[in-house]
């Protein structure tokens, strides 16, 4: 049964199958919850019913933009469509889209079962801590599970049915451009939504938070569920799909050599064991008589990695794979949960950065701002230098293996990394649903004890959250240092292909490459400012907006019973709006990298990658950690303090954590996507450059 | 006169004792100018004090770290002193030296003038605006003059005496290690002495901006020269040693090859004529009838800008120079008027970012931060690609040429764009001065009509300085690049000399590169942060003294007359604190930079300073922009617009001009530096490390 790549493809298939039977029970399980309370139900549904707005009028762009992306690629890649090889072409487009539309349905499973999860889970905090948390962690579990199968299921069965990994590249561009929708645009959406209604409702208006006669509540909850669950379920099937494709692209060239198909076999079987754990870890998890939640989802994410050690280790000695590339995936997954740490020592108000943020407060908003930039700059330094030693150390590991070993061990780092990733979904679904229920509890006024429950469980979720935010920014690291690979790799095939010579690399000292690199360096700082502009010009249209619902519907200020806002007008203006600021952002990004390529070759592409790379995990780390870290010093201040709520500190902090949102939520997390759309490109347009540029 | 290179020596160094004398007629003029207000000589002099306490503490403390470095130099550099010939690291150790005393000595004499100068230009004021401009824009020219000439003089000198080009990084690395200790140090100083004074004085008490009773208004006054006029001049002074000394060690491995001294010959040539083009155009300086200060400051460059071209075409044309050589000398001109004028449109009160951001503050300071974050971001990509395409250019114009003139041209277009020096500095010295004069004519009451004449000649130093902080940037970028070749020399001439393999480039593909990019890409943050943070720490330690001062001086709060606070108290404690924040910044640069060295050898340094240059350039353009753009929009808003002074938009947009404050004038242009540093430290270390490192 292993003796050729296609058994292997075809366990990846029933293990993909698998996951997808686990999510549908879990699905099954939530929805069995109970929950009577029609008031929990009545703003539940608005909620699921904003949702789908804003997915249906993302997915209906989308479909626009990828139908166009879908067109030129059959012309352009991998070669000129007439340059003969039509069928190749026809593949290509076919992959992306499928890319997009496997992300996409994904991203519709986790958002259906979240916001059916976030009411079974606001009504089980009246029964008590242990089955509120049963029923967020299993909702996003679902959403955890769905990701990881179809990766592997589009992965396996495109490879099955091709044989070529190019096609891969394909359908992680899909994969990558449902992400930049998802992330960025709903990045954008929910900051928009959640500013505006601060804006109005308790800053000009002086109504509490989530007061339901503010026509943009709605909105904001709908964009903890397209931003936090779609966007970033999104963004983690992009690296993982990535990832695996990155892998499997240099993992050919060295079968190719060989005649056989061990190190793709490893691929699969890595990236199948994975999944499996991450199944074993969901159904393992629950909450002890005496734990807390943080412990419950720690736990599990260490019983996943444990078993992922110990059957990859098996598989390695069973099935004779190089025990030098296991080595190399152990170091991914080593660094991985190390940068969460770090993450979590620069974000977490227990330790000293976000306790002097929220000490600088009482100085005014000036310094707890300086403060967190600072901080936000120092904790860049020490992932960075993560990345840098594993992607070295899985170098020189594999290195001895044999010519091009080394770059598939950083692969491979990045394989383990993810590997795990379906818990990491899991648990970063959780915040969100958690978060939710919270609202749910207060709108429904299912009582105190239940309001305490969700409270915990929903500080949990923060805190959980900034390790996997940590974790999605590494993988994505490695995961694009392996694109950098197989960008050559892509490259150099086109080279054989076309008779032309290929490239041994790129050098620093070449200003072709050095060209791209100072450009591919302002891509991130350009993307994140359009992003950011961005969503200040959406939150002005909704205060328009809220203004007018306030002033036209009669009744509305003051709360006269039986008058509702227009709550779907707000969605539909925060939607529309955030697309269309995402449109520019994105076509600047992909344009850019298109005029370098042409301007330089694949050479200024290679250094316009590595630019890219580097100021974009910089950036990326920046914002995600400030945005955090204001966040927790805000909350520390209202915990009581330096003056507690309502004190000038208090004030202070709630700048810095206005601005840290858009840092955290929309731009920090989008790089990411940023990056690999533009690795993606690079890839994919290797063969257009090697025989069309000035230079 | 002109066969061998001790011609061109020789009037080089005839030029440089010409700007001297230059200078001092200057210095003479100015000091000639009438004076008379007691009130105004009482404050002038207490300044004057002031700034001479910091310098004499700041050399003190600098005359400790560079003994500590010249010794270690003497042991280690350019190989450790027990592989034989003991008499290179003496001179190495002696040119390191060298290169902090002419440094310093240019800081302190443009010091000297600055604060003569204020007084003459507050006191001229009444006569009218013509007579002020004169006065502060000669004794900014006395700066500039000095500095260049130190610059000149230095460089020929050891060249003269040495004949070898790799004691001239000693000298630069020298003139780093003022510029570090002048722009962070000098730029710690500034910062907290203006947060502390305006903290207490404006914040708790209510007191105007320059009031006499606060001890801290001084202190204040101090750091506009110590960090702008030393500190900026340390900083063109360290980038011109730098550009001159990477291209001549790039020119001495070209001329040895064919036995001449043509390419080392040009470098001092075009040099010697920029600073000939900066004497006419200081000398050609003045205020018509009708024109204003900022059109007079910038005919003057435009002056020199234009003599440089023609004189360097002649030299060129008569010498037999190489046309395209000279042609990348006028495209690195070119690219840093681009970059001054990028800087102005993101700067300037008449152009859409400020103006948007002036707008965002009425919406509060969250978004002020925002909005000024976002343009900073985006104010970076156009100067890289500026940057990237010049060296590009001159790369591709020089390579026809021969092997090694590729980056002989990048060397050339970085001496092209630092040629007009001279005039630049002078320009921003002159920014200081008049922001001087004017706090002398309000506090020596010297009448309504001497107000408004310096308010409109600080408003051009503003807009001026904001061109020629782009430029000293871009120049650093260039420079920098230049410094990577040099790098690369000083490796591949170690390895002939030590019998190794030398390197051809630095390969991102090879992951011990990689690793030293992502760690260079994260050194930047850290070094500006800690320079942030240092700021506050300091500025805290200052607003104890003063309110100590305010609670033990009978009658100080009250405005007693005779009743003077201890000025010099509270500039100590700037003073010290400045440099105690200062060390461990540097220390950990220079930590991690010989660490990267160790690990990864040579190819990792490359790397390294690769990330530090993109990542460096980024965050130095970012915060410089963002920083004075805030500025502006505070501005825009106290001239009335958005509510004008006092209004809740005023408040938010003082928000943003603190925050923007250690952007633009600490962190900011402190990086330059710090990559400087980064540079010669790796050039100078590279016979070590090729011998000895883990990987």
């Amino acid at each position: 049964m292993f003796a050729s790549l296609d058994g292997f493809l075809r366990l990846a298939l029933l293990v993909s199958m698998l996951a997808f039977a686990f999510a549908s029970w879990l699905y099954q399980w939530v929805n069995r919850q109970p929950s009577s309370n029609p008031r929990v139900a009545e703003v539940g549904k608005y909620i699921r019913d904003g949702s789908y707005t804003f997915l249906r009028a993302e997915y209906k762009e989308l479909a626009k933009f990828a139908g166009i992306l879908a067109v030129l690629i059959l012309i352009f890649l991998p070669k000129g469509i007439w340059l003969g090889n039509p069928a190749e072409n026809v593949l290509m487009a076919v992959a992306y889209l499928a890319g997009t539309i496997f992300s996409g349905a994904a991203g519709y499973i986790g958002i259906s079962i979240a916001t059916i999860a976030n009411i079974k889970s606001a009504e089980a905090a009246q029964q008590g801590i242990r089955s509120s948390f049963m029923a967020s962690f299993r909702g996003g579990a679902v959403m955890g599970m769905s990701v990881v199968g179809s990766v592997l299921l589009g992965v396996s069965c495109l490879l099955y049915i091709t044989d070529n990994t190019s096609v891969l590249l394909g359908f992680s561009f899909g994969a990558s451009s449902i992400a930049l929708f998802a992330k960025a645009g709903g990045g954008i959406f929910t900051k928009s939504a959640d500013i505006s209604a601060d804006l109005v409702g308790k800053v000009e208006l002086g109504i509490p938070e989530d007061d339901p006669r503010n026509p943009a509540v709605i909105a904001d909850n709908v964009g903890d569920n397209v931003g936090d669950v779609a966007g970033m379920g999104a963004d983690l099937f992009d690296s993982n799909v990535a990832s695996i494709s990155a892998a499997l692209v240099i993992a050919s060239v060295l079968d190719k050599g060989m005649g056989s198909v061990v190190n793709a076999s490893m691929v699969i079987c890595f990236a199948t064991l994975g999944l499996l754990s991450s199944m074993i870890g969901v159904s393992m998890a629950k909450m002890g008589e005496k734990s807390n939640p943080t412990q419950a989802l720690n736990n599990s994410t260490y019983i996943t990695t444990a078993i992922f050690v110990v059957v990859t280790g098996i598989a390695t000695s069973v099935l004779g794979y190089n025990w030098r590339i296991w080595g190399a995936s152990m170091v991914g997954l080593a660094i991985g949960v190390i940068i969460g740490m770090v993450t979590d020592y620069f974000t977490n108000d227990e330790k000293p950065p976000v306790r002097a943020t929220a000490k600088a407060a009482e100085t005014g908003p000036a310094f707890t701002i300086l403060s967190g930039i600072s901080y936000g700059f120092m904790s860049v330094l020490p992932p960075l230098i993560g990345i840098g030693v594993s992607s070295l150390v899985a170098y020189k590991l594999c290195e001895p293996i044999g010519e091009g070993y080394a770059m598939f061990g950083i692969a491979m780092a990045a394989v383990g990394m993810l590997s795990i990733v379906g818990m990491i979904i899991s648990n970063d679904a959780y915040g969100p649903i958690v978060d939710n229920a919270r609202g749910l509890v207060e709108m429904g006024d299912l009582g105190e004890e239940a309001l305490e429950a969700t409270d915990i469980l929903d500080s949990a979720g923060n805190t959980v959250k900034a390790i996997t935010k940590g974790f999605a920014i590494g993988a994505a690291g490695l995961t694009v240092i392996a694109l950098l690979g197989a960008f050559m790799s892509e490259v150099n095939e086109a080279a054989v292909r076309l008779g032309l010579v290929g490239i041994s690399g790129f050098d620093i000292m070449d200003p072709t490459v050095f060209f791209g690199m100072l450009v591919g360096g302002g891509v991130p700082a350009l993307f994140s400012a359009m992003l950011m502009l961005g969503v200040s010009r959406n939150a002005q249209r909704m205060v328009v907006e809220i203004h007018r619902q306030f002033n036209d519907i009669p009744g509305l200020k003051e709360g006269e019973p039986g008058v509702v806002p227009e709550y779907a007008k707000c969605i539909e203006i925060a939607t529309s709006g955030a697309l269309k600021e995402l449109v520019p952002a994105g076509a600047a990004t992909i344009g850019i990298t298109l005029l370098v390529g042409y301007v330089g070759g694949v050479k200024a592409l290679g250094g316009f990658l590595c630019g890219n790379i580097v100021t974009g995990l910089l950036l990326a780390l920046f914002m995600s950690n400030a945005g955090g870290l204001w966040d927790n010093a805000k909350k520390f201040v209202e915990s009581g303090h330096h003056g507690g709520k309502g004190s000038d500190a208090h004030k202070a902090a709630v700048v810095g954590d206005t601005v840290g949102d858009p840092f955290k939520d929309t731009a920090g997390p989008s790089i990411n996507t940023q990056i690999t759309v533009v690795s993606l490109i690079a890839s994919l347009a290797a063969t257009l450059f090697l025989t069309m540029s000035i230079f």
